[in-house]
């Protein structure tokens, strides 16, 4: 293999072929769960230099790992530990290629953090919407790779949705040449929805174009304590018509996870009398008029719902500060538990109706398996996707709890896959939850999956063991 | 082939394997532009039988023509003339199998026709938004197939943005049971987008969960005149901020148009001074306030669009009654185009800042071409969609002129191809546009076409000479 290094060497400059302890945070991920080796780290700078090095892998037979921002949930971008990959960081494509503020689009190239591409669309006076805890450092192509979701996926769908064209380094050192800034297109398969979500095992996403929308003249924040989940999903229901497109988020919060917040930011306080409800949704509006009207629609959707008896309160955020202090306490769910303790935690959804039935169930199941376990439930309601979490009872050894995890996690499955769902709504397959996908995708699917792969990536050489078994 | 013929009589009933003239209507598609053969036209009655169809026929050897409404353009439904292959209806399969409100999504079969899933959804109070002009005859699955397009997709997209879950029966004769009903999913590869738009080359869609939205309290339309094309992308870029998401429809009609309705329907006319100006813009917003609100809202834009002197006059519909006679002038080009002459019609896309330039440069080129040739555009221009239709110099011989055809059009894809567009917007490739694709496409993007189609249809007996070339 020294020949290929060398090889690789020459093509991008040595600075640019990382070994040793420069590799080395590229071979974990960033929640140490995954760690392998590598042949080796190479940076190509442009399109072509990512074609080059897979075809001279390729030649080698060397398998290659695609690598963004590194802030996956799965171990998608982490190689395994036979040390044979090169893994490919997109991290020097990072140009912003053009924007066509007419035409409403973005054309970005793969390395690009998401905060930037927001950034660039805002300096135009446009808005790109995919928002994500990650945004200061995941990458547009992992974005893509991985079809992200995100808090406004209710509005403007996920990654997927967002990208109208891509360009594609193939498994054979290609360069597909797609990246049209059209809304209407029928020429032929629909290979760019292939490459998104595929996890870099059918090519290496190098540029998107991608849809921009109006800028919001107002976005504005509502807090909503809730009796019941059944009740949060009747005011889903009110609000998708009272708003329409107009709400761009609607987040599920458990009493469980604000006292969670509260404890370990005590700052941070719900704007209710403490225990007034089991459950809490964030609302969020994009207003094309201004503050005024947004304010005034809250009250009149909000208000109905009060006077309905479907909601226990609701306090609407007065100024933007107070809309930011709102989605601060959502967005510290994950830090809090974090501070707190060992936890299970399950990325599902299902269709909104069976969501209330699913967590009642399960809340009864689970009591009887684990003695004092704590439900720390969260999440994208508006889209049916849950962080369904599950924290230590007290008492309970965190090796004893990790152990059970298995067990657990094929209880929580199992039920999800019976009320219609998904056991991976935004984070994806990586390496990590290949056995579930195994034992719950429909034989079909999985024969047709294998045989894109084949197609698409003969050699097998596009990040091996992801999605599919090696 | 008796014997296959035989088995599909045994498996279906006699009077569902349709030969000779029963088998007639579905051997030519509706404009008679391709006319075919077939052993049989066949009709099961479920998913099932459809699959079990498939499975027979492979055993022999014979091709399979999925047939919906057969209402496309492009020949993709029409068998060809070798008399091989079998036509398989899906008209019997026409259930609505579940309407979940609570969930917005429905869940109807492929041969259900368009309108009475748009109705089904109305009567649940909800909205099935894919509007377009054979809906009273076209199918779902057609649409899903076709990937159809429409005059609401500005606002919410193409048939495939409308898709959350897919049945397919494979091109071996087995059943993908992908009826997933939901917003998040990241277990796999995109394999519904995959069949959606392959036009039956890979599959046979036989039933389809949709999303649904909310009914909008109110649709209203306005007529706008505009002094040039520019003006008219400019007014998109100040609707698209001013209305947002509520903007539902930015249909361009040229006056050249305006004047053949009027020709051929006497009764229908601009609500504006005869040559006021080149270009018209039908304006449609869905409002989730009401009348009042969306009549404000028009008032609001459209009188800064007036004010800034963008725009030469607005007329706003000050009823349901007018609004519709709006749309009806728009949907009447195509009858006038009909009653009038001869035509070379262009399914064309672009970014919606490169179609004035587009216009221009064709305008000059096609009139040094073909002198006195008359230039009748309209389409979605908020998709940047242009049906871009040449009509017959007078005094020009039909013949003459459809000779021409071939060279004019190769001129037309040409600057669509330079101006970074797309020659099969919405109609797809069927078999009239497969030489087209060939000349156009990006090699490498036919390659991964063609290693698609092998991979999901080894031995080719899905809808061949379809998309590719057979």
């Amino acid at each position: 293999m020294t020949t290929l290094l060398e090889s690789l060497r020459d093509l991008l400059g040595p600075g640019n072929v990382l070994t040793g302890g420069d590799a080395a945070p590229h071979l974990v991920d960033w929640r140490q769960a995954a760690v392998g080796r590598a042949l080796a780290v190479v940076r190509p700078a442009d399109t072509d230099e990512v074609a080059e090095v897979v075809r001279r892998c390729l030649a080698h037979g060397v398998p290659i790992v695609p690598q963004g921002g590194n802030t996956g949930q799965v171990g998608g971008a982490t190689p395994d530990d036979s040390g044979r990959a090169v893994v490919v960081l997109l991290s020097r494509l990072a140009r912003i290629r053009e924007i066509d503020a007419e035409n409403d689009t973005i054309t970005v190239e793969a390395g690009c953090v998401l905060q930037d591409v927001q950034r660039a669309a805002r300096d135009a006076r446009r808005l790109f919407p995919l928002t994500l805890g990650a945004e200061g450092s995941c990458t547009i192509g992992g974005n893509l790779a991985t079809n992200a979701g995100g808090s406004q996926v209710l509005r403007y769908g996920n990654a997927r949705a967002l990208a109208l064209g891509l360009e594609v380094v193939t498994a054979e050192g290609d360069v597909w040449h797609g990246l049209r800034a059209l809304r209407k297109d029928n020429t032929g398969y629909d290979l760019r929805d292939l490459y998104i979500g595929s996890e870099g095992t059918l090519g290496i996403i190098t540029a998107a174009t991608l849809k921009l929308f109006a800028l919001p003249a107002a976005q504005r924040t509502a807090l909503v304590a809730v009796a019941s989940l059944e009740r949060a999903v009747t005011l889903l229901a009110r609000c998708r018509a009272g708003f329409e497109a107009a709400l761009t988020a609607f987040e599920l919060i458990s009493s469980e996870s604000a006292k969670l917040v509260e404890r370990a930011f005590p700052q941070q306080r719900l704007p209710f009398a403490s225990g007034l409800a089991p459950w809490y949704v964030l609302l969020e509006i994009s207003d094309s008029e201004g503050e005024d009207h947004a304010r005034a629609c809250f009250e009149q959707v909000l208000g109905a719902a009060l006077d309905a008896g479907e909601i226990e309160d609701a306090a609407i955020a007065q100024s933007g500060a107070q809309s930011e202090s709102f989605w601060l306490l959502r967005d510290s769910i994950t830090l809090a538990i974090a501070q707190t303790g060992k936890c299970l935690k399950h990325d599902i959804a299902m269709p909104t109706s069976r969501v209330a039935g699913f967590v009642r169930t399960m809340g009864e199941r689970l009591g009887q398996v684990c003695t004092g376990i704590r439900f720390v439930i969260f999440g994208h309601l508006g889209d049916g996707n849950l962080h369904y979490n599950l924290m230590k009872p007290d008492g309970a050894s965190d090796e004893q709890f990790v152990a059970s995890g298995a067990g657990i996690m094929r209880i929580v499955h199992d039920s999800v896959h019976a009320h219609a769902g998904t056991i991976s709504a935004e984070q994806g397959v990586g390496q990590f939850r290949i056995g579930e996908l195994l034992h719950y995708k429909d034989p079909v699917e999985l024969s047709l999956m294998r045989r894109v792969k084949a197609a698409l990536d003969p050699s097998g050489i596009m990040n091996p063991g992801k999605v599919l078994p090696g």
